[in-house]
């Protein structure tokens, strides 16, 4: 399959809509981006690497982070993460609260916040010092030392989460946050802040397209079965309330960020990055996700 | 792949959980039934047919019909029918009447119950006699001119139906539904009553595993673009609040129905049916899923 | 006091706010109201009868009448009626469902239509003519034997009953409706579609300020104790959700129905009635609820 | 009226339910508390002080102390505070956090949690010394110098206060919180925290039962309709979700708290104070509805 020209030619097709939906403005670090701008990477179990646009540029990772998290406290714990976060969709979004409440402080998913910050919670019990083993892990993944917190963005977070705050102590007073909650919030917003670019993040997904190997050093993250578990909630629950959308038009796994990122990937094949700042509704790149159900028709390739 | 030696292995291995779990009571024509019955059937695109235990014994399909009168809607109306009804995980069954009212009578997803009587609603409009209709759908997918409405259990369901009706009214306030709403329960609780057994189901079920196109006669009755489609939805939202665990456990889209049966299939490659009435929390076949689970597992495939 | 001349005055100072609101739209047998009629009636223990405006005119009592089915039903069977309805708030109209699935069937409150069409079903079982006897219980309460159901009224009300219908139905599947749900719609849309002017609802009312004895023929309806329930419940929830803003603003028990009229009274002393077609955004009369607090700031007399 | 009598009776006859209902332990300063402790103690605005058992004992005051920080925002800013709190009772304690969302940072009423911050949170924008202002404000109420903050109380709810902390955060995240989060909860605990005992209570409950007028020295501190309106608010909110059934039963405007305490009063009459420390499911004196149902009963007087 010729990824390269798939793509270029999804690229050149979209050009028009370039600049579509609207930039997360939640918090001024990234109200200011440039909504113009556009890139996908590809990269291939048998080490290719595809890219087009601005796929070298970085962007904050935001809830994309969340994957790579869940993967080293799965990784460390295994089975346990179960008792503290479900796995099932959380319906929509106006019932993440009461949903929490009705369940006793457990998130339905790692994937909607207040499941991160549980997971968040737990590799801080793992580590002395989180953030930098979450660094040095995403390092390890795409091969690339240049990845890093960008702290203009994690203090603009810092500055606007106090729903994230609630939450917090919500599950707090259920006992299932563990550590102080103003230390979690601080990293739970570094790792938001996270830069990294197209190619970094389809390369550092290939070890979910691998079964849970890293492909550029042969360390087994996940055993099977985990990654084929991780797998299944990305589909179910990557995408916020937008999820089975999603797997409906693109029929693959994947994760979104509110940056405008999205990576998902072919079982056994490839994994892909796209960005484009621009949100839909339900805050997923609306370019990005055309992208994607493009890629997989233009392939006629999916999981399903 | 042996399969045949596969199932074997399972159906020996489990022997000692047949009876576990809760035969559905709700109405006393199901109730009655055998829990220590359990069949497995396994039928692949290159016409292999492979089957253990009781696969040849009829049962109560139940909520398996949803994925038949679906794949009839959206065979003749198309993308139409995604105006009535959305195609996200309904998140838990407490959720279902208030999401409804708050959705403006727009079920979640086609495979809850007020989805399904949307679309039975619309296979009405569709075709003058639509019981008929059907059958001759399901017959001409399993090659199997016996099949059949029981009308014993349909008499129980209508006898029953008290929270159907009250969905369907419920959804006709918001013009969601346009037939009479008594002929719509009749039809809805004679779809739910066929009776089959795994042999049947997991014949006719190979037409999505074969992307649409029914391999008994080459007729085409999806496009590929719905075949994917209808599995994503499977997937996201076919084991009712377990959906998320379903995919997570076993990797496959599927349906199951409170009758106890299961019926899942690998894209490009085979369907499965299980049988076992004793049914988990949740409504789905306790053995059954962990059928399914285990033949993922022992075949090292599934869909991630 | 000199209660003619105090709603003689409201009903001046008010006249440039006739014709303010919407008038209730859901059936056209109502939406074609005058919406600039508006009439006071006040009727006094000490038998005094006082009114202005188009305190002579008949309308459609609608939800008036919950009261008075509660009343009889409560007279009969006692604080037995508290095992199938609630007392309390409902919180928001957009939770009366949900509450209904959390709370098993049981509704909050007898002023809400769930609970409501539980009263009615009570009643049904009670009388074998529940209309007539409904009718009979309103004219000796007045001492007007011209009081009937508006046919036209009943008949399009029944025409649009499909949320009263699940209503019904959902409840009877938690066993909570004995009659027949067909049946029992019919009588529920004839009491909403009662006829009665503000002289025969002030006087209905008297009653109650009466605690409990109708002062017309000295028959005791309720015991003190009853009559003291009865006015807590219709101060908590006789407005839908704006039950502890009416609170609030007049001070006092009372019950409003979307046909504009709303009849309140002050124990031991007086009842009043007004009408006033224009709905306020919660679905109470607009002016009514003026008129009423209006009433209780001139008079310098509340429950409060 | 013998109050005096009444309440001797009262309190011999429920001898046999000292200590029944559960001691609130969610904070071990309170769990110690000797559940078999009864006073009861009535004020009239004839200067009359009636007493029975342990009415002279302090205990916590608990969310009685709404009542009086909110009658101090009132005074001050008058209807400025409905833009920030609602006035309608909140349904049911699940509701809590997803009508908050719902309705976007705006609690239902002053008398939950939520709301009860929101007016600690404006008691803090109007005063540089909060805690002192409410101390003052209840002194020169019943006429006591001797009330103070239980510092022990105080420390310990700060110590478990994670919920509070979430609804403050949730609220932040709206803008319905203006000032610092840990502050906030430091006044709101420690206000939570004063000592008084029934005989202070009765007489400082005294001023609303005099229509805003507090009779000890003459001064207005709430117009007459700002007194019905608290008042029409505690009727339909004070209870928690049991606030349609004390009106039911006692037929008051009043206030609880889980320290046991109850407050209640008959406009232009009397105000009372009962004092139980075990609590029934909804959070209020066991003991103590049940005496003021007594009462109402035995004196012939509600406002219904």
């Amino acid at each position: 399959m010729d990824y390269q020209r798939v793509i270029e030619n999804i690229h050149k097709d979209f050009q028009s809509k370039k600049g579509c939906g609207k930039v997360a403005d939640y918090i001024p670090a990234l109200a200011e981006t440039d909504p113009m701008q556009y890139g996908i990477s590809v990269a291939t179990l048998e080490g290719g690497q595809y890219e087009v646009g601005d796929a070298c540029k970085k962007f904050s990772i935001q809830s994309i982070s969340k994957v790579f998290t869940f993967a080293m406290v799965m990784g460390h714990i295994g089975d346990e993460i179960w008792e503290s976060v479900g796995r099932e969709p959380s319906g929509n979004p106006f019932n993440s609260l009461v949903q929490l409440e009705y369940e006793h402080g457990i998130p339905r998913n790692p994937f909607i916040n207040a499941g991160a910050l549980v997971v968040t919670d737990r590799l801080m019990s793992l580590y002395d010092r989180p953030k930098e083993a979450l660094l040095d892990f995403i390092r390890s993944l795409c091969g690339n030392a240049d990845i890093y917190i960008d702290q203009r963005v994690a203090k603009s977070e810092r500055e606007h989460a106090d729903r994230n705050m609630a939450l917090a102590y919500f599950m707090k007073s259920f006992g299932n946050i563990k550590n102080d909650v103003d230390t979690l919030i601080d990293v739970y917003c570094s790792q938001c802040a996270i830069s990294m670019n197209c190619n970094d993040l389809s390369k550092s997904f290939l070890f979910l397209a691998n079964h849970g190997v890293n492909p550029l050093n042969g360390e087994r993250l996940l055993t099977i079965s985990q990654a084929k578990r991780l797998g299944a909630v990305m589909l179910t629950c990557g995408f916020y309330d937008e999820s089975g959308d999603f797997a409906f038009r693109a029929g693959l796994p994947g994760k979104s960020g509110v940056g405008g990122g999205i990576v998902a990937y072919i079982p056994g094949n490839l994994s892909i990055a796209v960005w484009s700042p621009g949100l839909n509704p339900h805050g997923n790149s609306l370019l990005g996700v055309e992208t994607l159900e493009r890629f997989t028709t233009d392939i006629s390739n999916s999981i399903f």
